[in-house]
């Protein structure tokens, strides 16, 4: 096993299945797309395969520490596609931005702690080569009703 | 001509007019900017010329089959900037990433559906080289009422 | 000084203090994040420091002329971050894109006139070197209220 997969069993975590279509839904897109030693992963969210885990409104539905949970699922559905494409996650060599979409009810606007559940995950696991640039914004709606989605540009070896 | 316009014309496309600013608006930035060998397009939407083609939010004002159509339409006026700033559309080698981003009216998660719209033609137009990582969010409003917009980064030669 | 620190003197602009977190708030993200000659900008907000100079909806709270004066101030919070992160201004060579988001009331669609006041302060001071990609549209919510948000790419030497 390389090292970040080592590291994940430190941390006692599994990887979901990685994320596919929804049942009777196409997605002509790839879920990551590499390009001149980066990797452009699209946005996904807390999924296990094509199973949507934690849907609805934040701030109405789901509440803040649920969505910092959904935060860190959509981290391990990224790392389970990650591993997809690229046979072994220590190719990635580091992390350089993410995206975070929080699907918010009307006044919610803690958006960075529920995206937090993402981004210290990540750097939980790849150390310092996980620190990133980051966003996190209130979406009006999200696919499938998911209550948070991460896009993230990541260098590969 | 070359091979990408040949195809279009296979597929009996007409490029709209290359994306201005509607009358009265002061647009000061690049519809696409060139930076090392990528093509950073920023955010179109169903355009011709300045006129907005398709206005209004998903899931009320709009059909979802109307605004898949509305992506299309993003795409043509996409591949309309990339001509004019390029040339030539074979230097357009490959697509790495693309935003989507639909005007939803509240309740309406069927935005992947959306955007296939948009990557749906992409693919048709360049093959294999056309696959690009995406992600498809709701906007709580868009410019000028637009339907859609879409950005996206693509390889340049 | 450097050139563009001459050009802010100039325009008798002064750096607010680099933005960071506001009391009890943790942010494990890097404000820049620099990989292969680029600066990943994270969001920035109209920040003084960990202070949030413009808050509130666009269109009902807030006028789209404060609007715009809130996403100059983000450029300025955005200056200030790249100059911690550089050292030196002049390191940013050249502009390559910018997301801009519009903390907007149900309506609002003035979104790339409240952007501009970020688009026109970078082209500025920066010249043809400031020109850059660009979206600009209304996210539903904003982290801590914030009424403008604005994350970029530059090129840095």
């Amino acid at each position: 096993m390389g090292r970040i997969e080592d590291r994940l069993a430190e941390l006692e975590l599994e990887l979901p299945e990685p994320p596919a279509a929804p049942p009777g839904v196409v997605l002509p897109f790839q879920w990551v797309r590499v390009s001149g030693g980066y990797g452009y992963v699209s946005g996904h969210g807390p999924l296990d395969g094509g199973e949507v885990l934690v849907r609805g409104k934040v701030g109405s539905d789901v509440s803040p520490e649920r969505a910092n949970e959904a935060a860190r699922l959509t981290a391990l559905s990224i790392f389970a596609s990650l591993k997809r494409e690229l046979g072994d996650l220590d190719r990635v060599t580091g992390w350089v931005k993410a995206l975070g979409l929080v699907n918010t009810a009307p006044g919610f606007t803690g958006t960075p702690g529920v995206i937090n559940g993402f981004s210290d995950l990540v750097i939980d696991v790849w150390g310092q080569a996980g620190r990133h640039a980051r966003s996190a914004i209130g979406a009006a709606e999200l696919p499938f009703e998911m209550s948070v989605e991460v896009e993230a540009i990541v260098e590969v070896s």
